[in-house]
């Protein structure tokens, strides 16, 4: 590809590379399969929402491919330039723009780490509920791109709650406004939420304002020890559907606990566990002494909760680090998928039994952890190395969880989005008109096609 | 208009009329003024989403305009047909259609009252959180075409947070599937967010699943007296700036508390005051406590705040009562507009002192009353009957109380919508690219323009 187009933009010779490592860089995220990576052919830097809207323009002129790229975090190929083209990356575009602290309100720009807008608005006794676990890593931008949440969504919801405002760029280079610094709108059309999770396809995300809550007065938190997986997912879903106030509510299996042991030198019992974590102000223990009376009603092995202290944190940087531990399973397996899917918590212990009964049945391992107070799972089918029979059949086992979940009217993804992973389940989900309607929105807002082709469709 | 069209349709002949009493009916809504109605040529009552498809697949074919109307209770004019064609009446789709405690969720058709809903869940223990205040007399489906929002939201958020799945028809009687049961999803473009708050423009809701939450244990509240409406805009600004968990805090300024003694006999002292309410399943009285922590540092001639009952249910009622108060205000003036701009909370006093002050500058009279904690105000321009000199000045000055929110950082509606009293200030509040790219939208989803004409833009 030619990219003397470029000269046309705002963007200056060091925020244009092609160097291979650049490429290479840019040729996969987290969710990259070995043999799906893709290089862009050129990877740009923009500083300035004006670089964003220039690189557009001139590119939508040509027919060039635009993927956004930032921390790579995704888990379903979404950073992967199929098409090759311009790789976008955000994250020099990573200031903090505004703090109002008096209206719970930051603004920023898409590249800043999640971690950091905790830490710029500490200091005013707040802190940005919806963050991924991953929220150290990745970025805020990327986090709006999926509609991503965590394990405090339980309590304080999704990102697209938290977010008030974006400004952002179409196709074309266009700036359009979206959402209110006031705590709520009626007016027009809500594009903003439009925006929340379109996963780079419909415009790049150039400003966010967020909106922040006060940090609690009291953290309490701790672990339950069950005696299998069907206890702590029916205890759990049990505990939320009783309207215990609970801000973290993580199921660990006894394989998940295993590889944090091996890992990460967790020091975890090798059984199913709940991890909790309890926000309050004042008389956090009357919430805690409730969720105690509803795990009166189940085998539990082991309750240990207290007020938080470096063993709690210890204990949520295992639970955060634990995909990366799975990574490490057993040198003979690979991890086939991500699972993400999400029920109404009437049906979850149903679905972590219809996984723990297919695991059984086929032979296969299938580690399993997640936001269990949300109806999510994270399920991750392993399957040996360079066997295509073996893995032909965790794929067929991954898509039969994914069915059934949708069965139970659930979701196949909560929180991870679709990417190139997921496009085959939403006529399913939905219907085929309602994803031809998203086809034609995508259409009205790039026409050319530019933004992130191959995702979501 | 030729009606023989509908014989084509599911519709039978008791769901069609054109007597000039139902095209009465179907003319103005509450935001209409006088001279500003306009009737359809004819009304239909779907009863089922087949009918709402076949009637949308018709009249779109004919390019006849479609309007939506339930309770009447818009404000802006939403559910005039201006354009005539058909008033689509939804109140006979008025079913629960599936009641799920375990998830907190409820199944309706869009014709149901919101008070309906409470009556519904209350004896599972649970309720619907953001419903507005006129939640007695209008329905689900016209909440959901405005996002509308009530005095709950300052803790629980507006209609599209308690929304999880919507099912709709687009102009050609496609039938759509939006959102999920699952308590969270990442599935493709959110188009049930961008279908809440539409008004009626992009598609017609047949079918909504809304999530419910416990009814607190302790339900305590009251009123809080102030010397004046600064001192009133700033305490609550503050206190919920400082973090108070309260569940409704509502400003009610003196011209409001005079109509409501008057025709409500609602007993009130004639000077600004803080109506709240507080809820929790614990120890709320340690919430009270900081409240008044906040209110120390005020001018405030009294406070009273008990265990909720029947002189509490009596305050709530005159508040939900309020703005009929305000309709007879004085037989020689009438009400210009239903202000309901939204600025963030920080401006709040700012916006109200503003308010204040064009009200002396013009000796208008112009009672407030609203949602404070969300940084909400619903002004009233008083005008005198049959002066257009004292009308022309009301508008102006209405005009630059919306200006003003707008440069605050607000919105020039918070949830009332735009219907055809706002559209002129949207470019403003975004910018011009935006209301073109919602203008887009529009055209990609109902090509024939035939869903709401006149309306938003």
């Amino acid at each position: 590809m030619d990219i003397e187009f470029l000269d046309d933009t705002s963007l200056s010779e060091s925020q244009i590379a092609t160097s291979d490592q650049s490429l290479e860089d840019h040729s996969s995220d987290w969710g990259t399969m070995p043999g799906e990576e893709h290089p862009p052919d050129v990877v740009v830097w923009p500083e300035s929402t004006e670089d964003v809207s220039s690189v557009l323009a001139a590119a939508n002129d040509r027919g060039i491919p635009v993927t956004p790229y930032a921390a790579g975090t995704s888990l379903e190929g979404h950073a992967v330039p199929v098409e090759g083209g311009i790789s976008m990356n955000m994250t020099r575009m990573d200031d903090v723009l505004d703090v109002r602290p008096d209206d719970f309100q930051i603004d920023v720009q898409p590249g800043i780490l999640g971690s950091v807008v905790d830490e710029t608005v500490a200091e005013h006794g707040l802190f940005f509920p919806p963050l991924p676990s991953s929220g150290k890593i990745s970025t805020i931008g990327g986090m709006i791109a999926n509609d991503a949440s965590g394990m405090q969504t339980v309590k304080y919801g999704e990102i697209h709650d938290w977010v008030l405002r974006l400004e952002a760029v179409l196709a074309d280079g266009t700036v359009i406004e979206t959402g209110s610094r006031a705590s709520k709108t009626s007016a027009g059309y809500n594009l903003m939420d439009l925006l929340v999770g379109s996963e780079g396809t419909l415009a790049v995300v150039t400003e966010a304002t967020l909106e922040l809550a006060g940090i609690p007065e009291q953290i309490w938190g701790g672990r339950v020890v069950f005696p299998n997986r069907t206890e702590a997912s029916a205890a759990i879903a049990d505990a939320v559907r009783s309207g215990v106030d609970v801000a973290k509510i993580e199921l660990i299996d006894e394989l998940s606990a295993a590889m944090a042991n091996r890992y990460l030198d967790a020091d975890l019992p090798d059984v199913p566990m709940a991890f909790v974590e309890f926000h309050a102000n004042h008389h956090v223990e009357s919430e805690i002494e409730f969720f105690r009376s509803i795990l009166a009603g189940y085998e539990v092995e082991d309750v240990q909760i207290a007020e938080s202290g470096p063993e709690m944190e210890r204990l949520w940087e295992v639970r955060e680090e634990m995909a990366s531990a799975l990574k490490q399973y057993d040198p003979d397996l690979t991890m086939l998928t991500s699972g993400d899917v999400t029920v109404p918590i009437s049906k979850y212990a149903e679905l972590i039994d219809h996984i723990s009964t297919l695991e059984a049945e086929h032979d296969l391992e299938i580690p399993c952890f997640g936001h269990a107070g949300d109806g999510n799972i994270h399920y991750t089918v392993m399957v040996r190395r360079d066997d295509p029979d073996h893995r032909a059949l965790g794929e067929r086992v991954d898509a039969e969880i994914v069915h059934h979940a949708i069965e139970l009217g659930g979701t196949c993804t909560g929180e991870h989005g679709v990417g190139r992973g997921k496009t085959a389940y939403l006529p399913e989900e939905f219907n085929q008109a309602t994803v031809d309607t998203m086809g034609r929105i995508k259409e009205t807002m790039d026409p050319n096609g530019i933004l992130n082709p191959g995702k979501l469709f």
